[in-house]
């Protein structure tokens, strides 16, 4: 298999590093890497009427996905959900053209199998031996999953309010499961005292640079599903922001490939929940990063990130596009779980049914109009969410 | 759209049906209706090297479907599922070509997506208004979604002991939810009252002729997914026996396509739950129908179905193509669940799971020989049955 895959590249102080062993934040100054490609070499290699008649999956970009040598690829057919068009949803709403990026459709049935796909693969393939992840609950099972089809003993760190189905669903795949009192940042400390003892790389998101290069994939099919046009609007429930940026870094990619027209990028809109929002306390204040949420208490458990790694990124990302940030309450996303369900058939997370929630205020303030292309990512499925749903 | 569907025939005394209009069973004996297409126009109009670039969905099948009209299609984006290649597990048990068709990555999480989908459009093409169905809880949920979908009302009857994912999943998409005491044969009695009362269209599986269609699907994608060839042996969790028969009705339009070569059949193998087994004894039996399973009792709620509609045909089906049926316990499928979980990261359902307890007995017996293709059909996510896997 040919990639294009260059180096990584600080996002903060622009340092180069080398791509071809393991890496997680800058040494230099700790900020967050990114994966670059020779993308001019690419664009002559590879043409989206290339792209066309491959797999169904996420590795349908593989010259712009890090796994240099294809029998590294560890897969379980995540990618290629679909992009549903909403249209009793949107005639309910007075949104003309709306669609719901279904990603409750991935193993491990949510948006997570992505960026663990690329991560367990690059980890692979780098040498890595074991693996550990702190996580708010579907990264863990996701992490479980391709860890075990990689053949890598796993190990997990989660706080004990996760919902059952993600503590399950990573000893079901054999992981080794601790449960930690707090949230995710607490659960990433205990992963750190861990790995200190008994070496294993952290594949905690945007620590290690490769899971956003499986979320960005997002970006591409998003892209060539609407004829290699990008919508106006992306309403994006935001923790990590992993999606979210590797949807942005997609766009920029695409952009320099030629596949897509360059200025068109759509206005990316963060939904977090009243009970942790420190990207919208940051984006109104006008802030650069942002201060972590204290007690941070949500259904959404996805959502529940007090101080996501890329704040900044995530701040920025928001800025260029021309877009916002946003809160919801619990109640509210949990009424859209079933109004998205019994308008479209489809069973969203929490996480996902927020964005719905978020979008009928959108709608309210003008922020977003209702002639405009909207796509609400869905990040996953509601049958991991049946505690708190029931 | 053009397909290419003709009439429906009986599958017992062979008379023609028309298909333009709502079926179920034959009218003269009662017996199951199969859909019957004008297929040597169809291999003229489309060959495998048109069908590779299309959409990764089963509706990539369209001539060989029965919806006429594409407006009419009511898709979450069902089907396109991976069949995995399972080395982890092959070698375990020393079986050198081993897959797993992972159903659970279908909207709803369960291979039932598929019949519904086209059950549902068919439908509404047809002219249904109001749908219902009896159901051991996953052809509910997916009945609901895609009801949702289309727009139409559900009405669902379960067995009071059905999963509560599927009666969760089936109210949050607004269907009308009726648990009945007893299994899924006391459901389909209580449906066929209210039906009766006020009317609304049948959509029990083998009693409505389309969901089979959409079933199979599944050996169109097992084929494509081989280069066009079939695996020497198929292993399949037999409830309603629904995707047993589509993949063979499949085998028989495919080769009649000449898309894949005459007589090279897989065996047809049906596991079924000790616990619930009226096909297994039926074909030991020597017999051409089953006699009703008294007292079905098992975990696998998809495979509690004592009195399957399509009895004569699944045991045709076994019997033709030099298959078997065996049990296995409550035990050993649970036991399997994790066992393909952490061998190959794919959380199965117990059903699925099932599929795996029994190809060791196969392979122990040489019914399975371990140098043989061998296909593990798992039928659905284990996130659906966490209340008994927990």
């Amino acid at each position: 298999m040919r990639n294009f895959l260059t180096h990584l590249e600080c996002t903060a102080c622009g340092q180069r590093h080398d791509a071809d062993v393991l890496q997680t934040l800058c040494t230099s100054c700790g900020k967050v890497l990114y994966a670059r490609y020779d993308l001019a070499a690419a664009a002559k290699a590879v043409s989206p009427a290339d792209i066309g008649p491959r797999e169904s999956t996420m590795w349908r970009y593989r010259e712009v996905l890090p796994v240099r040598d294809g029998a590294f690829e560890v897969t379980l057919g995540e990618g290629g959900t679909p992009l549903l068009r909403a249209e009793q949803l949107g005639a309910a709403l007075g949104c003309t053209e709306l669609y719901i990026k279904d990603e409750g459709k991935n193993p491990t049935a949510t948006f997570k199998a992505r960026g663990m796909a690329a991560a367990v693969s690059r980890a692979k393939e780098l040498g890595a031996e074991r693996l550990v992840v702190p996580s708010a609950g579907n990264a863990a099972g996701a992490m479980a999953a391709y860890a075990a089809r990689a053949g890598m003993p796993a190990f997990v760190f989660m706080p004990d309010t996760t919902p059952q189905s993600n503590i399950l669903e990573s000893r079901i795949a054999g992981a080794d499961v601790e449960l930690v009192a707090g949230h995710i940042g607490d659960a990433g400390r205990a992963a750190r005292e861990r790995a200190a003892v008994s070496p294993m790389f952290d594949m905690s998101t945007m620590k290690e640079p490769y899971r956003v290069e499986g979320k960005k994939t997002l970006g591409y099919e998003i892209a060539e599903a609407l004829g290699w046009e990008l919508p106006d609007v992306i309403v994006y429930p935001t923790g990590g922001g992993t999606g979210l940026l590797g949807m942005w870094k997609a766009f920029g990619e695409m952009e320099e490939l030629g596949w897509i027209a360059a200025g068109r990028r759509p206005r990316m809109i963060a939904v977090q929940m009243v009970g942790c929002a420190p990207i919208v306390a940051a984006f109104h204040a006008g802030q650069e990063s942002i201060s972590p949420w204290e007690n941070a208490e949500t259904v959404a458990a996805g959502l529940r990130v007090p101080g996501p790694v890329a704040d900044y990124l995530i701040l920025q990302c928001l800025r260029e596009s021309g877009g916002t940030a946003l809160t919801v309450t619990d109640e509210e996303a949990l009424a859209a779980v079933p109004e998205m369900a019994a308008a479209e058939g489809v069973f969203a997370c929490p996480e996902g049914a927020a964005t719905l929630a978020a979008l009928r205020k959108l709608l309210a303030t003008g922020e977003v109009d209702g002639s405009e292309r909207v796509v609400l990512l869905n990040t996953g499925s509601g049958l991991k969410y049946l505690d708190v749903l029931g």
